[in-house]
Formats: C-alpha cells, structure tokens, sequence
C-alpha cells in the first residue's frame, strides 16, 4: 500500500501580519510528507541543492518519510518568499528561485515504482506525465497544478488528466482551468476531462469533493488563530492520501473520509510556521481533530421529516 | 409558537449577468415570510405605500401570513435598485428610494404580542428595540443588522444586542461589527456583548452557528445555477425561525437542524428572481432538499479511529 510523492523540496520565506521566517522547509513534497507520514509511510521524490538543510530533512525520515527520492545536486535549492495580506487571504510572492528545481526530471527510485498511491504534487505537467510512466500499476493517482501550467501548458495538462484519478485544486485554478466561475460546474468540466473524482479546495471555505453522482463537502476548522497559510493545500493532500494509503480503500465513502483527513492536516498546517506543528502532534492530536469534525457538521435531520403537504 | 417578522416589505429591480425584473416583491419581511410560511404560519408587520401590489403580498397570505401588521401609507413604497457582478459576489446599489419606509415606526397588532418567536429584519436598531418593547414574552429572538447601522447607530445596536437570543448577520457585517477579520473571533465578541448564539452567514460558503462552547458549519446547497442572490440571508433566517417556530425546540441541537432548514431555504431563494421559487415549491420540495444536506456533509469516522500511537 505504499504512497508515493513527487514534487518541490524548497525554502521558503514568509511574512505574515504575525511574524516572518527564513529559510524554513516547505515545498509541496514537504508539506505533503508532513502530513501524510502521520498516518502512513511516504516515499518522496524531489530535488535539493547542496545547500540545503538536509539534517531537518532527516527529522522526517525519522517519522516515516523515505528520502532515496530526494536527489542532492550542485546549486542552490529551490527558494520562495512571499508576503500575506493582513487577512491572510492574498499572498505576494516577493521572489522566487528555482535553482536546482529548473532541472528537475523526476527519476523513480525502482523501489518505488510499485507505489499504489500517487501524489503529483504542482510541478510541470509533461513531468507529472513523465512519473507516471515511471509507475507500474497505481490504485489511486492525485495531482494538484497551477495557473502558471493551466494558461503555459495546457495541452500537457489535460493530457494528463486523462491518466489521473483524482485532480486536486484550489477554486481560483478550477475556475482558470474551466473557465466557469460557478465551482460545481468546474468540478463537472474536470470530470469530463478525465478524472473520476475532482476535489476543490477553498482555504478558509473548506473543500469540496464531486464525482459524478455526488457532492461532499468538508468545512475548514473552525480556528481563532491562523498564523500561516502556507502548504495548507499541501498537507490537506497528504491527510487526503495518507488515509487512502492506510486503509487501502478507493470507495467513495472512504474518499470522504479521506477528505476530512485532509482538512484536519490543513487546519494543522496553518497553525505554526513551515511544517512546525506537524513535529508537534502525533495520532492522539488528529484523532482528536477528526473527532471534532464529526460534530462541526453533525445534525440529525430524522425526527423532522413530519411536514404534511 | 406563533411567529413575528418585522422588516421591510419593498419592491426591488435587480440587473444579473442572466436578466433583470423591475418592481418586484422584495424586502427583509417578505423574503423571511415567503420561506417560513412553508414551515410554519407567520405574522407580518412592515409599511407599504399606496402604490404597493397588494395583490401579490395576499398570495403570501393564503400561504399562511398574517398581513394585518403591514400598514399601507400614503406614499411610495420603499424601491431598491442593484446590479450584480459577473459572479454574484458583489452587488452595486444603483438607486434606492425609502419612500414611506422612512417613517416606519412598527406598531405590533395586539393580537400579534404573544409572539414566541421574533425575527427582527434589518431595519434602525432603535426600531428594534421598540419592537421587543411590545412584545411580551418571546422564547427566542433572532436579529439581522447592516453596516449602515453598525457604523451610524453602534450605541442602539450595543443595546439590543443585551436584548436578543441570536444575532444573524453576514462575515462582512460580523467583521465590521468585531472589528476582526476572524468569523469565530467575531463570533466570539458577539457572545460577549448579550446573544447567546451567533449565525454567521458566508453566501455561498455556508453559514456557522456559534455559541459558548460549539461551533456548526452547514454548507451553502451545491447549485450549478444561481440566478438571483436578493433575499437569500432573509429566506435563510426565515427557514431557520420557521423550524424553530414549528418545533417549539430551542434546544441547540435543534438550533443546528434550524441551520439546514435555513440554508434549505436560502438555496430555493437564489433560484428564481424576487420569491418566484417559494410558488413553486411545498414541503416535499424542503424535504427532499433538507435530506440532500445530510448527505452532503455526511461521512461516518468510527471505523477510522485506530491510529496507533
């Protein structure tokens, strides 16, 4: 049941109305790890320049996460920095530099070539392609992009979409990639194109997952304190996937369940710098958080079914 | 149980991206009561100018509202004009006439005094306040306000909010009135200032019901066609007070059933312009969509609790 992620490794730079870092871990292979290893193994592929901090890279191995996927070349490592609104919901990227990440061509270590569980995390959609051609017989591949792809690549893109199970994107690029404001008509337009489920994120919103037949939708956490938005999306997918990988199960019921999972890791994520809380909490914290999901929504509609015509 | 409304009784023309009405029935009250009345009958109180189509508010009546509280007055009656944006999430004001909306000062028939439940629209919070003053013994109030009067009349405002059991209003308006961003901050300082719950409506992300110690997110229905978005905040609290009003339960639990019937109702309002879907629809059309929301935010996680410390 092994679960699979390619994408970035990076250092990243924030500034939020609370405070700012440098330097710290983040990238969608990162958060995604983060969140994922707290309910089953992850096997990561990325690339890291000879300058980053590979000890704090270890202390995910060490919860679980396998690094033979992270290849190290000459050059500097992939570096974000960007700057939140007072309300954290617009970011400006102040800089970014690919550095080794330009060159990244995603190699699959043979021993993770049988990964039932994919995760393309938001990278180049011809190399999204290129991983799956790299893996036998996937139960179950996800995939995340950006507008950056979905207005430069998109031929690739939905090419790829052919070959996905389920597309994973926030509401800004379904309604880029569909071009219909309205999300329940985008998820409809993505399920056209190929993947059986569409999972739309809203940030604060929550998400929303659509197949064909039905609509699930999970609230974000209920939290007074957000301190950094940054990989929310990220380590909603590793929640997401890390459920499916442990329990083996691609039904719907269990992909709502998965869904849930997702939002717990994404409330997590938001509540510290980096991958920071992620060190912090272990199966006791997202039971809990899980738990309190259930009662978020939870309603009882039985009892009140009695209106007479 | 009976049920009171006080609001406003207007006729609106409204610009979308898909057509436009002219002069149709519109106003806090009317939307409230034409969603209420599906659940439970309702008392009416409101003003009209001589010019009002009163035949159209006397359809209402034979759906179970009360009109003898909507005075007719010599005068205009109260006119808004708005145009959409593209999406429906904005709205510009492009005319607005009180007309004899400006001398409005309700007086509750005797007959409507005993009231139990009372919704206060969105009208002067010193009004409001003189509204509760006639009535004698409410089980429950609930209360709509703008940021018209959040900025211009804080102090009335203040002063009700000791007075009522459930402050309903819009994020924008919970966060002009708090003075924070954060809805479960906002929610938080609505509690400290008198109501015991806080119904925060998102649009078309849902709505939360906050009180000391829980929070209740109900999504907003999945529709892939919006029409109109006039009236679904006053359809919404008018599902909301009519299930409370019909249950005679102000149990939280039943607050949280309260909360589907009202985005139930807010969803059918969006549907058609003015409170043209509230003719087509009966109880088996609530029904079916109440147990539509079940479904959308179900999932069970008891067989997913054995994470492994």
């Amino acid at each position: 049941m092994s679960l699979l992620v390619v994408g970035s490794v990076a250092l990243d730079s924030v500034q939020t109305p609370f405070g700012s870092n440098a330097d710290a871990l983040g990238g969608s292979a990162v958060f995604f790890g983060s969140a994922a290893c707290l309910l089953h193994p992850v096997q990561m592929v990325g690339v890291v320049g000879n300058d980053y901090p590979f000890d704090q890279l270890e202390r995910l191995a060490a919860r679980g996460i396998d690094l033979t996927g992270v290849t190290r070349m000459d050059g500097e490592s992939f570096r974000w920095k960007g700057k939140y609104s007072y309300d954290l919901q617009n970011r400006e990227t102040l800089d970014t530099r690919l550095g080794v990440f330009a060159a990244f061509e995603p190699r699959i270590p043979e021993a993770f070539r049988d990964a039932r569980y994919v995760f393309l995390g938001n990278i180049d959609p011809a190399l999204q392609l290129s991983v799956l051609d790299q893996i036998r017989k996937p139960a179950l591949v996800a995939c995340d992009t950006m507008n950056y792809w979905i207005h430069g690549k998109r031929d690739e893109l939905l090419e790829l979409l052919r070959h996905i199970d389920v597309l994973m994107v926030n509401d800004g690029e379904a309604r880029e990639l569909s071009g219909d404001w309205n999300i329940y008509r985008a998820a409809r337009w993505i399920l056209e194109h190929g993947p059986r489920m569409a999972v739309i994120k809203q940030g604060v919103y929550g998400a929303v997952l659509v197949d064909r037949d039905r609509v699930f939708y999970i609230p974000a956490f209920p939290l007074e304190e957000v301190f950094d938005p940054t990989g929310a999306g990220d380590a909603f997918a590793g929640g997401f996937m890390g459920h499916i990988a442990r329990t083996g199960d691609v039904s719907t019921e269990n992909l709502r369940r998965a869904m849930v999972y997702g939002s717990a890791m994404g409330s997590f994520a938001v509540e510290r710098f980096s991958i920071d809380r992620f060190h912090e909490i272990g199966p006791a914290e997202v039971t809990a958080r899980v738990r309190a999901f259930a009662d978020l929504v939870r309603f009882d509609v039985e009892p009140e079914m009695e209106l007479a015509e």
